[in-house]
């Protein structure tokens, strides 16, 4: 049975709703767990969840609900971890000081061949750092990366890097490109992978001096890699590519400010149905349709990010991660031991 | 009178649309006009607005109707251009080859004082270099930038630089944040306005090296600046500070990602509703309200992104506009003239 270790101490819901999101995800999809932190509090949220269950916000039509778990029948191993990394520490530093975190402790599973994959809730910089030191970088990649699947109006569309390497060469967007390509095929099963390179403009000589680079690189090479070009941050969600590149700082802006576009769109439209009698009743009629669209687009259906060149698979999850996003993190760091993704970068590389 | 010259033959939808902008904000807003581009063409378009008018999808509900606007009553003058600057050119060797376009002759007629600001729709780069070369650069200021206002919940967010400038170095970032302070306290209202940094990362040492030595920059006149830091993609709409400034790529990368989530959203919950028929009703009591939001964030409501460090006044208009939108770039740019942003930029630097 493949067994997902998860830092039960990162993120702002943890150690509770991260421990809730394991076992459900468990008790759903069939994985064993095994849960790194303080031994005491996974204890007693354990204990917690076989006794009381526990509410979750998604998954049943958006609404409350709560969740029931029989904890005992499930594989769970239970690993002390006596340190935490906070999110304000530099992540380099912290996991050298800090050797008995959750989140060193994690990748050690991994890396020991105790669990199979790694889900983090926390510092993405300790997550990453660390499981860069822990399981060691694939041969030909310089720079581990972010792969994130950001929902459009088909079919998502893989952004990548999605926030691991704020500062990047073309060279390093090309092997971006590479392993992206491969997800692409693994994961998401596209064929041919189409792949555009995020840029302010059509054109090739436009944008900033990496873009460029990138396109001209990835130009060279245009059949291996169904090159399509430049893509804008408007045509991100229009279907033109599958796969676009950048470097970690834009990737995670492009991440965020859809998050956050979208957020406040739902909001606003919340908003203006409350503004009056009659708008209640409507908004109250357009709720489900409403609600169908939000969890299309909601991070918490993607569960996570699957950081792609290093040898093993670590799957971070967003630090707001409730339950819910928790369960849908097992379920893509399962699909990654299954799909075999990372090694399969490792042996494209080295054929 | 104010003069406002236009571009006519710039953007998807010229010289037609960008001709019913510009008169239908002289109606509306008593200004005079410069139109500047192919004369038979233009006085085509006036002809036909002053026997048909036009037709327009926004301003009323969002419903499509015709505008009337009786142009004999205005006060226009028609400027010929020989030549035109197509979006594929590259902007400095373009404006150098025709003098004779539209776009160069549009800034003249600022530079010459026929006008009194610009509104062009057509390439952003050639608008740049052309309003740079001939309306010259700010003393203390290394590169005019473009300031947008992004729709948020409460009040708009200038996000400067919003494309002008691919490679900054922390120095501009800084020049940016002067400019983009006496924009939003002289056209925006705003007392004293809060600047951050666009960053992956609340914390000092996060994101890129120009992110991380613009933080260090602001950080060290943070009264001046009323500086809070760094700002993430997500809050960027949550009102935590009215000005951010990035560089050209990541501002432009903000922009469209905020545009294309948006309009993705739209089409969405619009194919939602029309999944069955009991949704078709609910969409039709809905529509209203979600137009009154759609007209919050449509860029057309916005009209168009001042460039800020040039001596005079240039509107940079969306290349799709039709005339609802030069309509507001047009109000820009009296906006523009009446606050005297770019005067009281200079008066600052030289105090």
């Amino acid at each position: 049975m493949t067994r997902i270790a998860i830092d039960a101490m990162g993120g702002d819901h943890a150690p509770f709703e991260i421990v809730a999101g394991a076992v459900w995800a468990a008790a759903e999809y069939g994985v064993a767990l095994e849960l790194v932190g303080k031994q005491d509090q996974i204890e007693d949220c354990l204990d917690r969840i076989q006794q009381e269950g526990f509410l979750s916000d998604c998954g049943k039509a958006g609404r409350r609900h709560r969740i029931r778990v029989d904890v005992k029948s499930l594989d769970i191993k239970i690993t002390h971890a006596s340190e935490i990394i906070e999110m304000g520490e530099a992540p380099g530093q912290a996991i050298r000081k800090k050797k008995n975190s959750s989140t060193v402790l994690t990748v050690n599973a991994v890396a020991s061949g105790s669990s199979d994959a790694l889900v983090a809730a926390g510092s993405t910089g300790a997550a990453m750092a660390s499981s860069l030191f822990g399981l060691g970088r694939i041969q030909g990649i310089d720079r581990p990366a972010i792969a994130v699947t950001l929902p459009t109006m088909k079919k998502p569309i893989v952004v990548i890097d999605g926030g691991a390497n704020s500062n990047c060469t073309p060279q390093m967007l090309r092997q971006f490109a590479i392993m992206g390509r491969i997800f692409a095929k693994n994961v998401l099963d596209i064929d041919n992978p189409k792949t555009g390179v995020v840029n302010i403009g059509e054109e090739a000589g436009k944008g900033n001096e990496l873009a460029q680079s990138a396109y001209t690189l990835l130009e060279e090479e245009k059949e291996r890699f169904n090159f399509i070009g430049n893509i804008e941050g408007r045509e991100l969600f229009l279907n033109h590519c599958d796969i676009v590149v950048c470097d970690g700082f834009v990737g995670n802006v492009v991440l965020k400010v859809t998050e956050g576009t979208a957020s406040m769109l739902f909001r606003m439209i919340k908003n203006e149905f409350k503004s009056d009698f009659l708008g209640m009743l409507i908004g109250l009629l357009a709720k489900p349709f409403l609600r169908r669209i939000y969890q299309k687009i909601n991070y918490e259906e993607f569960g996570g990010m699957l950081l792609l060149g290093v040898k093993g698979i670590t799957v971070i999850s967003h630090g707001r991660s409730r339950a819910y996003a928790i369960k849908n993190a097992v379920r893509v760091a399962k699909e990654a031991v299954e799909t075999q993704v990372n090694q399969k970068i490792a042996e494209s590389l080295n054929a």
